[in-house]
């Protein structure tokens, strides 16, 4: 601090660092990796657990603790979108109220999919003014984007994640034996954001999938071609995501296929999970690339193929040219004043986009319908 | 970030930089101090005020706005510890989405005392995961101690302060003719931290209250002596905060009179003022302090007169040791595993007790209802 005649000057710096570790069989009894991190003797942990992650692991994170002598409280929460909201911020707050932790040696715990994992890094964030928390991805889309970052936080009226904060983590634990139990469309939904990343970053990322990723899908991502697609796809995303945790810059090649999703997922909560959004507004703005000439038509094949090869079906019903276009109206005031909307130019290139028109918007919706129309009469005949 | 074979590491640092500046007559037509920031032409800022510095300066408010072209939403709100809740927060939150700002360079302006500061903080920090916001303290708490500082938040489930977060604001303008028209109560309860900054840390702003404290009141802090103690205990605070923004160092001097307060104002959030309990919290320190050999009982009587002599009343009725002392087991938790109460060690000096038992709480409120009986009929002897 500095002090002028008039003015006080407030300078600092809050330093930021956290790893993100793979530890498969992070629950098997003589795994000491969750050790590593906070209070043990005496210590406690409140941890919450996802409750479709509870029916099948439960018992081995209960044991865990017991056989490590920390007392944990687990308390369980439903997955999905529309759980992300102020109630179940408000119960995880109140739960926590009963069972007092310390503020900066006893972190909480958050063990399921990206949406458990953004509103316990929000409860994190903003009890006490911030306690520490570890994340568990338990999903594909957890181990591949949401657990990886900083960002955290709640739907609110009517609005995807309205409220929340940017809230680094202890450490993020990836455990990739997760994936065996999880639901096929689970699965899919983060197939999804590792495609959004190839095409937006990660030409090489895009070729492993053409060759690897539908074995990958059907053997969970289990043997070594598959564990490579995931390893890639971490790297890939922490690459983004490090030098601008903070979103200082707001053109992000992340953002990718979430410029449109965002109005159909508030829309759809319990229709759409976030990476099937992200996928609709990818083909989306693939043909808007396409017809700008920043993909070619052989590379937009390739897209709409591999879709197609990795087993995945859009749900074109829920499109909306009036719900996407004040879905971008919005994340102007996100972007601060411009769409900044990421686009492929070439496969695994980035440009961004502050041009896009209603007209441009209404003419592609009827051409992803053709498209897909003819990728799936075309696979009939083959 | 690096990446090993097992993990990749995040590493960064988030600057934090702003300005306390002091602004007589901020909203006087010709001032352009609020200019600075933010977009000007087109702009929109979303302005939170104090229904009672509305009632007596919204019109000036609005007029400076309507002058410089900006166009302004003023929300209006009341202050006062019960007001510091949930409920607020949403409303703030909702007419900011009826409002909708740029996220980066159209900052939200919080204009009132402490508790508004505090609410608006928190919205800040957690809307769209954060969006700037300037603080206008109104009151000398707000003045000399809370808008100071990053600590935002509202009181939760029955605990003062649960939920919020550490949100540096982009400036904090200071304008003392605010206190021209701040009740009389309310100066007292701002001097309250005054003179607990003076007795923790700061002896020459201690014989500065004594001497000029009881005339700076009664002009108001407007004469120039006023206007040094209240520059004095601005530095002072600063020189206090900024080194540990983020409380990294939990145990901490500015936490002075904020252990046994915390339960009696959630206790007494219509009764009693903010400065209110911290005073009564320094007495009850005090006398711990003195009986433990810290202080000599010269000083400890030169700290009941200065307060007598400012026109202090504090309000003994509140005083309760059970609740006392259930805040200090909360305080506890916050402070990871020990009490850390500062105490007074000489006028000016600070250390750190870990070891105040429920007795040494238990005797020392019968001998302060003594003391002030003492003290009250030595005044009107003389």
């Amino acid at each position: 601090m500095s002090t002028g005649n008039m003015r006080w000057q407030v300078c600092t710096q809050r330093p930021v660092a956290y790893d993100v570790i793979k530890a498969p069989g992070l629950f098997q009894p003589d795994n000491h990796s969750l050790l590593a991190l906070g209070r043990r003797h005496g210590g406690r942990r409140f941890v919450v657990v996802d409750a479709h992650v509870a029916r099948l692991h439960g018992d081995a994170i209960h044991a865990w603790f017991a056989h490590h002598q920390i007392d944990a409280h687990i308390e369980t929460i439903h997955g999905g979108e529309a759980q992300k909201n102020l109630e179940v911020y408000q119960h995880l707050l109140c739960a926590l109220d009963r069972f007092p932790i310390h503020r900066r040696d006893e972190p909480l715990i958050a063990i399921g999919g990206g949406v458990l994992t953004d509103i316990v890094g929000f409860v994190a964030a903003s009890y006490r003014r911030g306690v520490p928390h570890i994340k568990v991805p338990t999903t594909l889309m957890g181990y591949i984007d949401a657990a990886l970052g900083i960002k955290a936080g709640i739907n609110f009226n009517g609005n995807k994640n309205r409220l929340g904060s940017f809230e680094p983590p202890l450490a993020v634990f990836l455990d990739a034996s997760f994936l065996a139990s999880l639901p096929q469309r689970h699965l899919l939904n983060g197939v999804c954001e590792i495609i959004k990343l190839a095409i937006i970053g990660d030409a090489r990322l895009f070729e492993r999938l053409e060759t690897y990723g539908a074995a990958s899908i059907a053997t969970r991502f289990a043997h070594a071609p598959g564990e490579a697609i995931l390893d890639h796809a971490v790297g890939s995303m922490l690459a983004e995501l490090a030098p601008n945790l903070y979103e200082e810059e707001l053109a992000r090649k992340v953002d990718f296929g979430h410029t449109f999703s965002y109005g159909l997922e508030t829309r759809h909560p319990h229709r759409l999970l976030h990476g099937e959004a992200v996928l609709l507004d990818i083909l989306v703005s693939v043909l808007i690339a396409e017809h700008r000439g920043l993909l070619s038509a052989h590379e937009t094949t390739r897209i709409f193929t591999l879709i197609q090869q990795l087993g995945i079906e859009p749900d074109l019903g829920v499109l909306d040219a009036e719900v996407m276009w004040q879905s971008l109206l919005d994340r102007i005031e996100h972007r601060n004043g411009l769409q900044r909307v990421p686009m492929p130019a070439g496969l695994g290139q980035c440009v961004f986009a502050n041009d896009i028109t209603r007209q441009e918007l209404d003419a592609v919706l009827p051409a992803l319908h053709n498209r897909m129309k003819e990728h799936h009469e075309s696979a009939l005949e083959r």
